[in-house]
């Protein structure tokens, strides 16, 4: 069996991906630059919910940008283009998550301290993404309630691996007959005392919450601005 | 760069494992027994798709069984054992997809022919599964209402490799405002003719032209039963 070496080669590569991250968030910290990734399951709402996220920021003069990772299309960027700021598009191709390497490369000629807020939206996908740090500040696990409430328990790594947690589409909870308190429960198990957003992008509610955490973030993490 | 080592291990793997597979739909074919592969992102409904399934068949008088990939709960092969049939857990512990050598690793003991179905439920994860061979005849790709329409052109590879493909949770669509032409405009771009079950396993809508589907799949493809 050759899994021993693919671990190893698996191995090398995440350290190299820390590396990388690391001293992004280092450049990040010293620009005043909150860094967010959002990660969850396909479908769950991450474009609706940062282009509502973006909308707001926008509104209240802050400086945002966004990246969008994707496999194969710009759908989603050109969905957050609608919100003014610049986003721009990772393409991975096939590759199931972003890696530090191609968020430094999309990077590289922005200058980043024009902004306050960067985000970037990852493959849906609730495995992979758990292990690439992007050198964000924030790592959001987006949750939605047509999903089903035992998410957590299947992808504790996600829920793990994240700092905060929103559940999407509550305007649907009960169309979905969402059990909320079950949830909770399952996200408490996996992270117990995890922050928990309760939003809908369609209603426009839990948007400011999040935004006040956000806003409390780049304070305590930033040293400029 | 350590890509290129990185592409030439997973070449390997991916050989090994379709000859497994290979080995595994030649033994299948022998035994009358049709193989379903079920993949989609979490959340799309899999589970309770699967069960209504299950039901229908058994109460058809068909002998059927179950596999399902989680990464850490047994909690869907729980549900689909409600069905009466015989279900067995793969626990992936963080794997994001199932390989065949798992699969036939959990069927050495259990004597094949004795089932007319065996239907194989997958990691939810949109990218992963579909480099992997598992020996199927049918791979099934399904689609909820509440994911977006465009999924399709956002994961191709996943679709490109279904045989067929099921849009899900069809009573919701009114309540998410699917766009029920654009989703099948988008699948018949990506796969231009394949045949899509619209359904509800809440309401039981579709489950039948998709069982008439697998009968007349086990007709063509398997050689005994």
């Amino acid at each position: 069996m050759t899994t021993p070496r693919i671990l190893e080669v698996r191995t090398k590569i995440l350290k190299q991906n820390d590396e990388t991250a690391r001293a992004m968030r280092q450049q990040f910290d010293r620009l005043g630059l909150l860094v967010v990734n959002l990660v969850s399951s396909p479908g769950t709402g991450k474009t609706s919910f940062l282009l509502e996220t973006l909308r707001r920021l926008r509104k209240q003069g802050e400086p945002v940008a966004a990246i969008v990772g994707d496999l194969e299309t710009d759908n989603d960027a050109r969905r957050l283009a609608e919100s003014g700021a610049p986003v721009r598009q990772i393409m991975t191709h096939g590759l199931c998550h972003l890696e530090a390497d191609m968020v430094a490369q999309e990077l590289a000629d922005w200058n980043l301290a024009d902004f306050h807020y960067l985000f970037i939206e990852n493959v849906g996908n609730l495995v992979c993404p758990t292990s690439w740090d992007l050198g964000e500040h924030v790592r959001l696990a987006l949750l939605s309630v047509t999903e089903g409430e035992d998410k957590p328990l299947k992808y504790p790594g996600l829920f793990n691996t994240a700092d905060v947690a929103a559940i999407t589409k509550c305007d649907l909870a009960e169309a979905c007959e969402f059990n909320r308190d079950l949830a909770m429960a399952n996200i408490a198990s996996v992270r117990p005392g995890m922050t928990v957003f309760e939003t809908s992008a369609k209603q426009g509610t839990g948007i400011d919450q999040w935004l006040a955490y956000l806003a409390s973030r780049r304070h305590a993490e930033c040293h400029a601005g």
